[in-house]
């Protein structure tokens, strides 16, 4: 693996390497261990779109790894500004660093960044396109959930819920999840932000289960996983949604009516929590099948894994890695599940 | 300790521990030694007002231990911009570090952050509430200048002046310098800007003394420290303030007419120096009293302090420490004064 | 050398030296060897004007010897909004960290950064002024590409072409290719952005030849390097420049009918490469002439030179540094030249 653009470029090994190395990277994730493979390396962290949360758990993987970051946010003023083409940008800003992470508002613009260079550049959004690196964190998430209650992603049922139409995530996730067997996907969207069909038939020529709803509502049987998205205020332009509506609004009475006592309840975060918005209620933050933190702390030992094998020190994390001299909480949030402290996700 | 939210949490044990600890940095603060305690750590360093010179301090701090910084500034495009609580936002960046420094415009919002997590969580400033660094690295500065001295905390004589209602630093500082033992505060305001008269009720409950004056220019009996601030423009809506004249500028003439040969001048900076300011004067830069560069400088050592502390490695700063491989200068300022030297502070 | 202000301050030894030093840190600024020299130090990387790459050259260079970076950008909401003077300014970051590197808008504004602290300040570029660390590393890709030819610097030909009057880094390289002996400069510019007289008569009066050009596409005999630079038009303000046309856009057919087989063709980058724009084509990029990756690359081992140089650390770049633990391509660029691989450099 050269650079990581695209979900598409994985095969179910690839998938399975990169969530044994995050498992590898825990321990460092999770501040029990240090790890300096990457002592004396740069990471170029280029978010031409803000998203703090993301460029921060990005530096965070790196500097965790033993790394340096550079970040730049925005491009006003830059040297794109006078007329710099991408080629340039990238040919440019690789002479300094050994990786680079972009995001980029317009699809496509990544991978003429990996054109212009040798060195690693992982996909961190580009516009509608992709966002493979959260899509590995979901799937890897999910793989801790079910390892806990003995189940397997083949044969899974899941749920995904809310804009399917515009959300680079689902589509991500959905598509590295049809590299295992035998999954059931229920897809509920309201009408007119359905999932593209060529993705549903994609999936359904893999030998999936597909079904579609536009009413959330309803008993959803032996399901395994709850995947709601936010609605994409800034990517819906000039498209009036008649149904997105109080009624696919995620919260409590829904997961007690509709899912099971076991069901992981996930969500690529941020959530809309100003009053009146449809988005995942706060009504079960109490709730241990609520996932989402969990999936956010994922990120970093997934994203640890990435450099990690674009890199090659995957074998550094093996090795015997000396403790941390700081003190860290066994919970990182006080309202985190019981069965959710440091020590139980690094020695499970 | 768990979090660093208010001076208000703090009693005078607390405060000399942490002073104790800074002492201890100073070696490592001032470039003589290199401390690695919190190699593989990382700081999220969340600054959702902008402040370079604070970010900077608590950044270089942390280096200084050995840990890495993730920074942040402003929240255009971020996700609170899409609606996220919090509650989230600290939840998820807990997630991928170590500690949180956060300074944010609402007075509150800080509490709100520390709520949400278990990792330690620095007020980096909140609005019109607490700088508990300030506080600390002033009152440091004081007990700095009087061991010079000889002079003790104790029956000391302060005076305050300038912007009193809106100065959060001043209100700090105030309180933390009211748990040691028979001050005298001399609090020097125009009309409509004095100090609230409830902070002044429990600073003369805990004993002290505090005379009130809206004139600058008469003499301050034995005075000790005179510590001037800015007017806080940007916190003055709506308010006309007649007697901020230029008789309330601190300079050399007031200096030597009102104050002793071995006051110290502090300011908790950036000052305005603009032609026509009314704030302290550029023409005392060379008076060995003006402590503002020692006093900003102290910063770095006192910060360590609270990290070291709310982390848990103060030990490591008392062991043996390598010395720095490259050159430092012996004073930072060409203009500092002759008993200001790196070797001065580090071994007084 | 305390701080790296101008040019003007270096003397062919100086400059000798650095490019030495430079040399010594090619196997750590190419990836091959870590070096932890400044290891504790933190780099204050102060961009008063935006400028990506440049800010990421140094903040690379200061982190692969094994330092630290605290970055800030524009001075929207600075203190310097509130009326702080620059000396203030300089005095307190000082005091948190080991070296500045300081971009400024105004002329002069770097070495008023200067005067206010003892640790080492570099230009990094105020305004029409200079941009040292530029000019530096054009002589050491100068040096580089002659070294491989078997041609020394003393006796070269080069021609500077496009905006003489306005460009501070060919008035910079300008003035220290004239601390080598015997030049032939052909200066190629438009009728009101020439050279300014005063820089050719102080080169000319250093017994260097010079020729002035209005016109690009005429022979340019045994010509060493062809250095074009793109149209200022940031510092353009009403002025009218009647001349800058395709006729002076460098491509292809000029250097085949202008220049020579081992020419080589600079740039300082960021080149405009949106159609229409009069500056150099993209129809070279795979011409090994063309220099401009390999010149932007330098900027990295340069400017670990500046910093080792001025922090006294040279030495350590002599010694015996342990390999990169990660992997790193051979060629930065897949249209990098056959003979332009990461080892040629670092062992050439």
């Amino acid at each position: 693996m050269e650079h990581l653009l695209s979900v598409d470029q994985l095969d179910r090994d690839d998938v399975e390497h990169l969530l044994a190395v995050a498992r590898a990277a825990e321990p460092v994730a999770r501040r029990r261990k240090v790890c300096r493979a990457l002592e004396g390396a740069v990471l170029g962290n280029l978010f031409f779109e803000a998203s703090t949360r993301t460029r921060m758990s990005f530096a965070a993987a790196f500097c965790r790894l033993g790394g340096s970051v550079c970040d730049t946010t925005g491009f006003t003023f830059s040297s794109m500004a006078k007329g710099e083409s991408i080629h340039d940008t990238s040919r440019v800003i690789s002479g300094y660093v050994d990786a680079l992470v972009v995001r980029h508002p317009e699809l496509g613009a990544v991978a003429q960044f990996a054109q212009a260079t040798n060195i690693p550049v992982v996909n961190g959004g580009d516009g509608p396109g992709e966002h493979p690196s959260q899509a590995l964190l979901d799937i890897y998430t999910i793989g801790k959930e079910f390892e806990r209650l003995g189940k397997s992603i083949d044969g899974a049922h899941v749920a995904l819920i809310g804009d399917l139409k515009h959300g680079r995530t689902v589509h991500s996730l959905i598509r590295l999840l049809s590299l295992y067997r035998d999954l059931r996907f229920t897809l509920i969207a309201p009408p007119g932000l359905e999932m593209p069909s060529e993705l549903c038939e994609a999936v359904g020529a893999r030998g999936h289960h597909l079904e579609m709803r536009q009413i959330l509502r309803q008993p959803l049987e032996g399901l395994d996983v709850a995947y709601a998205t936010r609605i994409q205020r800034e990517r819906l332009i000039d498209e009036t949604v008649e149904g997105y509506t109080p009624e696919l609004r995620v919260d409590h009475a829904f997961l007690d009516a509709c899912c099971g006592t076991d069901t992981a309840l996930m969500h690529p975060l941020p959530r809309d929590s100003t009053p009146g918005a449809n988005d995942l209620s706060t009504d079960l933050d109490k709730d241990p099948r609520l996932a989402i933190f969990r999936q956010s702390d994922s990120g970093v030992a997934v994203r640890m894994a990435i450099f990690a094998t674009l890199l090659g020190v995957e074998q550094q994390l093996q090795g015997p890695l000396r403790d941390v001299t700081w003190r860290s909480p066994r919970r990182i949030g006080p309202d985190d599940a019981a069965f959710y402290t440091l020590d139980s996700i690094v020695c499970p």
